[in-house]
């Protein structure tokens, strides 16, 4: 029995130009939607991430108490269970899935949202990584409706430097002759292990290796880490849909659709929302810096980063100590 | 014509077990040797660099004068001209290439020094990168002659982040086929390129893109810079080659030899010459905090980062800044 549910979105046509016929949007919801419906969380997932994979910040005590907030999570489109490369029929199966952008992802979010639901006003959107940067659309695309954003280690476009990162994970990738240009039979396993060492080093900080805290999460070597976590995190995945999320991540910019026409100060500007932006002080790939920026030019955002060794995994239920700093953001933006 | 001599050692023991018979150490000299003999600066080389690649230091108005200077620069093991997996006879030849250290090579080099040139006094090791590693097993295998150092974007050992982020290279590199676990007939050219991709976004710093400074060195775009420099880079190395000298880095620990037995901080201690440590203040690999460390442990060291958007490149011939920061560096340094 799947946990989670499908929202039928008909064809859809995609921002690049393709149409994704009979495309699908898997969510699952946590709560009870009031009387009044402002009590909605929406929490889009991140890249490789399904719903189940949020579940650390729902529960009584935890960031998200879903006994206070109906929390939706739409999963993105690419990771496995939304529209993706996995499971679309022919003719734009496998690795002829289309491009699909965070503006496609949010606006087919907003029809689950306001088409099944009802919902006009959304309290909070948070999302972390690749959700981060669907809570910067969302705020911009329906500022109207979206009552407050929490970006977690993430950006509003995809940087030149993470663009770069981004080319190494898909090189190592694709460098497995088994991808056969996406035409596989079997998984590439050398290349999704490949994949996953090049991006264990991306994932964590250096002080994070230097204090061995791979120890203290229960591995038993920097080795055992590399394996158990690392390419145990990335082996069963498909190549495809990683990929097809990854083309995502790179090219995404919360400005790059209709609305904005590409002027990104102003997509910044229209976050109406009160927000809480989040990076991780030691994130190597989603810097610091970047959000700064950002927030200069978002109306009512707060620049809040997490001190935390765990680099771009500060906002994840690794640490203890992020997650209640985390959880402490999530109620002061709720007073705004 | 060659531009360089070879060394010939005979047959070497190497530290880990094996015998390199007819082992040879390439190296060319520039300037002239004074009677004194004390006019002598070694500078070894770097991940993949030859003597030739070197040069940018060398010359009237450089970091390294040859009318003052005897300017020795030893090629590393592995690197293609001295012993390496390409150019060794059968049976250690190719992927059965033997294990070597930094201690291996900066014995050799030693012997060189010595029964070639009769030295006694070094007046300044230098070296970038792995070419720093060596300075600093230098420094403390031969305090008596080593009278300075300058290691620039380097360590005295490999960090565990560095080693992971090796992992990450040597894995993009390897998962294709064509490399067949080092047998192969034709260079593996897909994971050579992959693997010049994994480093594109190590080698410089985040805001070395961000602020697109590839483009002031002359690449027409982000894209041509990945392929003409990084693939450029890579594409014509020997993979076996690499690989060597990855291992070389990845086990790399000035204390791991019969005269230290791994205790770290004694072999710093041990570095009695002055010194002057250079980090790259946005090096991603070799982070100042670890050359912080060491400067703590060692008698006469000063810590003096490269203030630079360059990353690891910090030390190199591509920003005119750092060239002149380093320069000054040698000239204070000289003065101790």
């Amino acid at each position: 029995m799947a946990d989670y549910k499908i929202f039928e979105l008909g064809d859809v046509v995609l921002q690049r130009g393709a149409t994704l016929r009979g495309a699908k949007l898997a969510y699952k919801t946590w709560g009870t939607l009031n009387k009044a419906k402002d009590n909605v969380v929406v929490m889009p997932t991140w890249y490789s991430g399904q719903h189940q994979d949020t579940e650390w910040m729902i529960g009584k005590g935890k960031p998200l108490d879903p006994s206070r907030f109906f929390i939706i999570v739409p999963n993105m489109l690419g990771n496995g269970l939304s529209s993706s490369p996995s499971n679309t029929p022919e003719p734009y199966d496998r690795a002829r899935f289309p491009n699909v952008t965070f503006y496609d992802n949010v606006v087919l979010q907003h029809r689950l949202v306001t088409e099944v639901f009802g919902i006009k006003k959304i309290a909070l959107v948070t999302g972390w990584s690749m959700g981060a940067a669907q809570t910067y659309q969302w705020g911009c695309l329906y500022p109207e409706m979206v009552e407050r954003i929490v970006p977690t280690c993430g950006a509003a476009r995809c940087s030149r430097h993470n663009f770069v990162m981004l080319e190494g994970v898909k090189a190592a990738l694709t460098a497995d002759d088994a991808f056969k240009n996406g035409w596989y039979a079997r998984p590439p396993t050398k290349g999704l292990r490949a994949m996953a060492r090049v991006y264990a080093g991306w994932g964590f900080s250096q002080t994070f290796y230097r204090e061995k805290e791979y120890l203290k999460l229960g591995f038993s070597s920097m080795e055992d880490f590399l394996v158990a976590f690392w390419e145990g995190f990335f082996i069963h995945k498909d190549a495809n849909n990683l990929l097809a999320m990854l083309w995502t991540w790179q090219n995404g910019d919360i400005s790059d659709n209709p609305v904005f026409k590409g002027d990104f100060d102003k997509a910044l500007k229209a976050i109406k929302a009160p927000a809480i932006v989040m990076p991780g002080s030691m994130d190597l790939y989603f810097p610091p810096e970047d959000n700064e920026y950002e927030v200069k030019h978002m109306p009512k955002a707060e620049f809040r980063p997490f001190k935390s060794i765990y680099g771009h995994f500060a906002s994840s239920a690794l640490n203890p100590v992020d997650v209640v700093f985390l959880k402490k953001a999530i109620e002061d933006v709720m007073k705004r």
